[in-house]
């Protein structure tokens, strides 16, 4: 199917680095004529006649500088340059088409970084016949012209966004081929059939079976385990994919900020090391082996009364609802056990994953400083527990979820991290598994297994051939849309347009 | 002279484009080893057996995943990979000595524009035997090994920097050789003279003369020629690179803000077409003919009362102090015209520029809305004038300096922009002399000159050749200053620092 909405006939041009003043910047031309108009403004070797994949250094030049809009008089004669402007040094890298990203003939001009000159060479790729490039069109073009399937294509859009090693990795994986290259087989065996069905359907009444039928239930049987697989994966592909929301609830003075300090010490050194990193500053970023959490402090609520409703439960509450983890700290010297249990099952809720933490274990009179030193201790003896019985006080909490902290002294830190990250990853990441991450793959891989129902129903059940092949046609429909051997406009809209432009 | 701080046997790598999310990122790898190191993370083609200029698609590829520090487990094994874990997919383009911006062996990878990949691929490079760059450093190396004079080295930063036409021919100009070439060829034959009369030392008491006195004399009268012109070029290349501060004054409600948006109107469009060009909202950018006026609001003092003292004259006198232009506005029919004339005997001083704009044309009662279309009326009838007579009430003012607005219907504001650029550029930027903006330069250039001053005072009084062999040393030395020849480490320090990481 043809993507109609830009005319793909036409070449494109966009910035393809960041904005802003860099050393280099990389415009990026592709279509037919992108050599044509690259060498219409670049002066050294002739860029029509060179090698791909080959750089050239020379100049671009603009013909004479016009008078700027709505001036009088005509802007002053270039300073000492002989007839033709200089508007800067470059090097021209040639991709001639199909060897390039796109597969169309590709020109890249590494400029010096300013803002000026790139808006200025963007400026005369425009004035001799390209236009400015819509965002994700040259990615587009690559998925229209075959150089990578829809699944692919979107993960390029991932890979440039993500801040994580395991969102990295998923991207990665995803763009390198991952499932779809599965999914095109067991969809390829499928059609197979499907036309074998529908061959029969052109016999009508003459009851002739072409597709044998064991052999289409052993293959949906596999697509379906593959599908089931894929769906499965899906909750840990979204919390690797998007971070972990983390929760960090807990009475005043429960040591929320202290521990929210502790947890985030040595990362943040990491993260500045690299600009554009920053995030949003309402979460903070917790990056541990590579999975991301995303820290909620309740913060704002914490500064309230200390009665359990001014503490704002129900604000606190409708952060827990959206969240995978909730850290509940209390001070385990100070704070009555009745009220961390009420705290406790007014958060509560199913699936939720919980840590409670038992803070200022300094405070605690039977605290001995070598503990400090112990950063990494899984169990809980019953000494260390201040005031709370929790296997008699609160038989629904698993001693499992249970951990003792000094935030202040960083005791037992690096094992909270443990935890979480066992939380989320529980050996799943070790796996070779391939991994869903993207709702349009399981929205469409959900459908795909239901109609693989129907088809499986429909055969035990012996409805007539053309239901059957109706239902394999749909399932094969939801197949395609996912590595985009079927697409719509819509769909190829709604994916590219969340690109950048320049990709 | 050797720039001892950085070793320059290291190989260096920084990211080259700016910092953040785009399409794509390049990371610069220059030195001995840039070769070797990129192949061994990159798998694809061995580019040490490519040619100078080719581009090769390939991999990034990881040892094995290191467990992050002070983490207790290793990081989970890679997605998918075998064995190598995928970084990113990459264009390697490959420059061998001494084809290269460094004349150094230089890889180019071209990768993905995540943080997160950019970091990853600068910390392999780190890890297999690169360093960080320093500010500059491969533009140093390019100057150091001969690539680049300092005064072209120090172009590039001003390139980078250009922000407008002015600025950026400058600093192409500066670039692609301008004057330092001219300074080079008559420093050769100054040094030619030098070595003679040096010789003529080594005669001692013999009283040769191989060096022609006339001939000397004339070739310094031709350098200091062209210095003085350099010299006075000055000024404008000042302006031309800094910007033109413009400061507007007047009464509250002369107008002043309605003028600054009816100057800035087209303008802002343009600016913002591109990010990154975003500046300082303290001062306003207006860019006239390619030339930057910064003009200056004096907008605090206006809000103040209307008395002379409470409007500020003091705050507004230090703007005015270090600005080259002043428009005084004032309201052509409320103002008393005894007013106006303090002011600007307040606010005037040596060498300001000076512009009065008789606002509100349009309440004149001699007003005619023929005048709204009438966009460049450079003459001023006397009915214009309201309550002034500027030649017999202020005959200082020259009637050149007077301009009649509406600025609230933009009636001669284009007019009063020609005015703006005819002050500072007043016919010289429509030459193709070389123009000087680098103060560092500027003040070598001074130096030499004055240093030649001193060989001529001593030629014609007669002084003993050995001082006028020291006198034309000092002048080669500065002049040497310029171009590089003669440099010191602090010089180069001074330089490159201000460059940014990755030129």
């Amino acid at each position: 199917m043809i993507y109609t909405k830009h005319n793909l006939d036409d070449t494109i041009v966009a910035l393809a680095t960041p904005p802003g003043v860099g050393a280099i910047g990389v415009i990026r031309l592709s279509g037919k004529d992108a050599i044509t108009i690259a060498d219409s403004i670049f002066h050294g070797k002739k860029l029509e006649k060179q090698k791909t994949h080959t750089a050239h250094f020379g100049t671009i030049r603009d013909k004479a500088p016009q008078p700027p809009k709505g001036e009088l008089r005509h802007r002053s004669p270039p300073l000492g340059a002989g007839g033709l402007y200089v508007i800067d040094e470059v090097l021209a890298t040639v991709f001639v088409a199909p060897r390039s990203y796109t597969r169309e003939n590709v020109v890249e001009f590494s400029c010096h970084g300013s803002p000026y000159i790139l808006q200025k060479v963007i400026e005369l790729c425009l004035e001799n016949g390209a236009r400015m490039a819509q965002a994700g069109e040259f990615t587009l073009r690559a998925f229209l012209n075959g150089q990578l399937d829809l699944s692919q294509a979107e993960a390029v859009a991932d890979l440039i966004a993500s801040s994580s090693a395991a969102s990295h990795d998923l991207a990665m994986q995803q763009m390198r081929g991952g499932f779809s290259e599965k999914i095109k087989i067991l969809r390829g065996q499928l059609v197979n059939f499907a036309s074998l069905i529908e061959l029969e359907l052109d016999f009508g009444e003459e009851d002739v079976e072409f597709a044998n039928r064991h052999e289409l239930n052993t293959l949906i049987f596999d697509i379906q385990r593959l599908i089931k697989q894929l769906l499965d994966s899906f909750a840990l592909g979204n919390v690797l994919k998007n971070g972990v929301s983390t929760v960090l609830a807990g009475r005043p003075n429960a040591g929320k900020s202290t521990l929210l300090n502790a947890l985030l010490d040595e990362e943040r050194a990491i993260v500045s090391d690299i600009a554009g990193t920053t995030r949003d500053t309402i979460e903070e970023i917790l990056n541990i082996k590579g999975v991301e959490f995303r820290l909620i402090d309740t913060a704002g609520i914490r500064e309230a009364t200390d009665t359990i409703e001014a503490m704002g439960v129900q604000k606190t509450m409708e952060k827990v609802q959206s969240s995978t983890i909730l850290v509940y700290l209390f001070d385990v010297i100070e704070t009555k056990i009745m009220d961390v249990l009420t705290d406790l099952q007014k958060l509560q809720r199913p699936n939720l994953k919980l840590i409670v933490a038992c803070n200022k274990m300094d405070k605690n009179p039977y605290f001995d400083p070598q503990w400090l030193t112990d950063f990494n201790n899984p169990t809980i003896p019953e000494y260390y527990l201040g005031t709370i019985n929790p296997e008699a006080d609160y038989p629904e909490l698993d001693k499992k979820q249970i951990i003792t902290l000094s935030a202040k002294h960083s005791m037992n830190v690096p094992y909270l991290k443990e935890k979480l990250y066992d939380l989320v990853a529980d050996g799943k990441i070790q796996t070779d598994n391939v991994i869903v991450s993207n709702a349009r793959h399981f929205e469409a891989l959900q459908k795909s297994h239901q109609s693989l129902d129907d088809v499986l129903r429909g055969l035990s059940t012996g409805v007539t051939t053309d239901f059957v092949a109706m239902d394999i046609r749909r399932s094969l429909h939801h197949l395609g849309e996912i590595t985009g051997e079927i697409s719509t406009d819509d769909l190829l809209e709604t994916i590219f347009s969340k690109f950048c432009i320049g990709k």
